[in-house]
């Protein structure tokens, strides 16, 4: 009988257990879901606003962030957002930019919130530059670009477009008021994903976060007397295609003082870099996962705008995927170390072909067929070595590609220097590290 | 009262899940650690030991695998383990080696199993070849080396040592007998390691588990007539302190025919290529992980020994760590892919450079200081080119590594064409694409 008691009261307990435990399962599964936050607008902002100010008062968070890029003025060993002038860095670039503005004032970019100072600022411009160079420098661009065409825009004059040109870089460059939807807003950026068949209005919320900094991060030039922004993309996104597609129309932005090469200056081709399979992009990760990490501040969660190098903030960044953050800082530290030696090795090569296409050029009896040949080399080198030394991240963005055009600059370029002392008859044309023997070095053009 | 009842039997409720939940807690914890499986050995292998179907009696799955290395003769789109010929492949290898052994037979390595029979139908090996060439090739080898020391070995000729070698690479390469320790057996690498300061006793596991790679996959030469195998480490494992430790002393392993420049043949450089800051062995992986992967079978894991190319078990090998593996894949042929084509670039620009020097040699009159720089420039160019060829993954090891090391390689290839140019004072011998005009293409040396 003491055993049966004992039996009833486990019995008992058992079924208690089992009770309390349905209960409580019942209980959870009956909850109703987690409601995802959903931001109610407090104001109606209207399409193309550029006063980055009013989309603010629906985002403050995002807003706040956005104009801490006036202020990030940090630098990293070869990046970062703080001023500097590359020419000063490498006097190598002087030499490579001779003839053309960008030998007397080369900077390194500042934060988003200064891209109108600085372009106001810059002596590159002149009294003959086109408003094309506001191009990617304001959020009145969608607007005005919707009203005026861009082919008109880019027809005006620098100065004549400035009381226009209110805002830096902001919201309406990469938001659809109302939506806050990612957009394409460069009509030559649209143009050029059309060109290759792509239509950007199917791109997953992943892809357009890297898509929308195509906006502005990709490589251009400016076609014809009207000086038309135009991304050289019919032929695909990598640089010999992109070169391709600029020979058809023997685009030049100038001739090279003495030696006569037609060049062409590449301009930041962030986003074709980065797409070219490299690790990040072919693991799905996009522009803004590194750039403009989630922040958590007490309840809200948000994308960053104050959109920077990840080295400066790399537990936020690579910290979202990587739980090695210095395992990975030790290998963007190698990476960029690399790329900057080789991109150093292919300007002494440049400077070797440069300085024997101008000897060439200016020695009587010269070949012409040859010394053409060897401008054309020099003209595809340089352009490839500008393709990386253009480019943000000093590698990082894909170390492979990197590395690989600048072994074809490379090679491109002493091929060049051969044929310039073949079209010249004169194996003196061939000294090589012409640079490291210059006495001072040189300094920015006046 | 009747609320009174509730609680108490409530509380007594309470209390007996507590006490349940506290019963449950105590037995968990004083259930005994799950035992580590520890084989116990069946047999006692004595050290040193060739024979490993010995170590297999103790160790049947390690064994089992590691035989299988003589069946797997699969190919990769680069690598592999399948028998083919790298100067039908890539006829440039062809004229690179010419004058030397390797411009007749050069064949992609079998699995490890295959190492005496390949050693031997090689038609590199003839009457003068030392012991030295079975260095790599033998379980044998830790016991003769302690028995004779590596020097006397060495200095034997490779057709009298053939009585002594009868096993091919297996357990007594790399394991201590008894303790199955990791251990560096080769001696030359031992050597090595201490030349640098390094003693790999103080190695952990894991590192072991690449060191012991080491054992064979290093580069090396045979040093003086007694053809002593060394692996010249003494200034550090970059190709550059390689190349200074060989030209300290001078080393070539022949004269360039007509050329006359005195060539070292770099030799499968894996572990100094992988340690140079990989991004896997920065992150703590060891060759072992990707090459030797943890199989399940039954209640057992061990480490595979049929070693081979992780492309041919992807899943397996990359997986371990990876759960995107197809992407991994993609990666692996975006990086083989481009490293190929610069390798093949690198060639062609060597090529150049050998036309060029066999020209300014022939030519009365050259100017012998300046012929003497561009082999010079030849020398350090093709060994930099063949430290990347000669390795084994197609740049997949340590991507920038490789083609920084191109790089240089092409511009240095250029530089010595431009200074044969310079010593011949004709500017004639500065052709480019030598090798894509001829026809036929060169074929292996007879």
């Amino acid at each position: 009988m003491k055993k049966n008691a004992v039996n009833i009261i486990l019995t008992g307990v058992i079924v208690l257990l089992a009770a309390v435990l349905v209960g409580v399962l019942i209980f959870l599964k009956n909850q109703p879901p987690q409601e995802r936050a959903v931001i109610q607008p407090i104001s109606t902002v209207k399409p193309l606003e550029a006063d980055s100010s009013l989309w603010g008062v629906n985002y403050p968070n995002e807003y706040s962030s956005l104009i801490q890029t006036a202020n990030n003025n940090t630098a990293t060993t070869y990046g970062g957002s703080a001023k500097k002038s590359y020419l000063l860095e490498d006097p190598r670039l002087v030499i490579l930019f001779k003839g053309y503005a960008f030998s007397k004032d080369y900077n390194q970019p500042r934060g988003h919130q200064n891209a109108l100072v600085d372009i106001r600022a810059t002596k590159r411009v002149s009294a003959t530059t086109h408003a094309t160079c506001y191009s990617c420098k304001s959020s009145d661009n969608p607007g005005l670009w919707t009203q005026m065409g861009m082919e008109a825009y880019d027809a005006e004059m620098f100065t004549d477009m400035t009381p226009n040109i209110n805002n830096p870089i902001g919201c309406a460059n990469c938001h659809e008021a109302g939506s806050m939807r990612l957009v394409i807003t460069n009509p030559a950026v649209e143009a050029a994903f059309q060109a290759q068949g792509i239509d950007w209005r199917t791109f997953t919320r992943q892809q357009m976060r890297s898509a929308v900094c195509a906006n502005c991060h990709v490589t251009y030039y400016f076609a014809g007397d009207k000086k038309v922004l135009t991304v050289p993309w019919t032929k695909g996104m990598s640089v010999e295609n992109i070169i391709a597609d600029e020979n058809k129309v023997n685009f030049a932005d100038w001739t090279y003082p003495d030696a006569g090469t037609p060049i062409i200056k590449a301009r930041h081709p962030d986003y074709e870099l980065f797409t070219a399979n490299s690790t990040h992009f072919k693991a799905g990760v996009s522009c803004a996962d590194c750039h403009m990490p989630y922040i958590r501040e007490g309840a809200m969660k948000f994308s960053s705008h104050d959109i920077m190098s990840p080295l400066l903030d790399p537990q936020r960044s690579c910290g979202q995927c990587h739980t090695d953050v210095n395992v990975v800082l030790s290998r963007a530290s190698v990476i960029q170390d690399t790329v900057y030696q080789a991109k150093l090795g292919t300007e002494d090569a440049l400077i070797d072909a440069i300085t024997a296409i101008k000897a060439a050029a200016a020695k009587p009896g010269t070949d012409a067929v040859l010394l053409d040949s060897a401008r054309s080399l020099h003209r595809t080198a340089q352009y490839m070595w500008d393709f990386i030394s253009s480019a943000n991240s000093m590698g990082f963005h894909n170390p492979d590609e990197f590395l690989r055009i600048l072994r074809n600059a490379t090679d491109l370029a002493r091929q060049s220097q051969m044929k310039a002392a073949q079209a010249a008859g004169d194996p003196a044309l061939l000294e090589v590290g012409v640079y490291d023997k210059m006495d001072p070095k040189p300094a920015p053009a006046p």
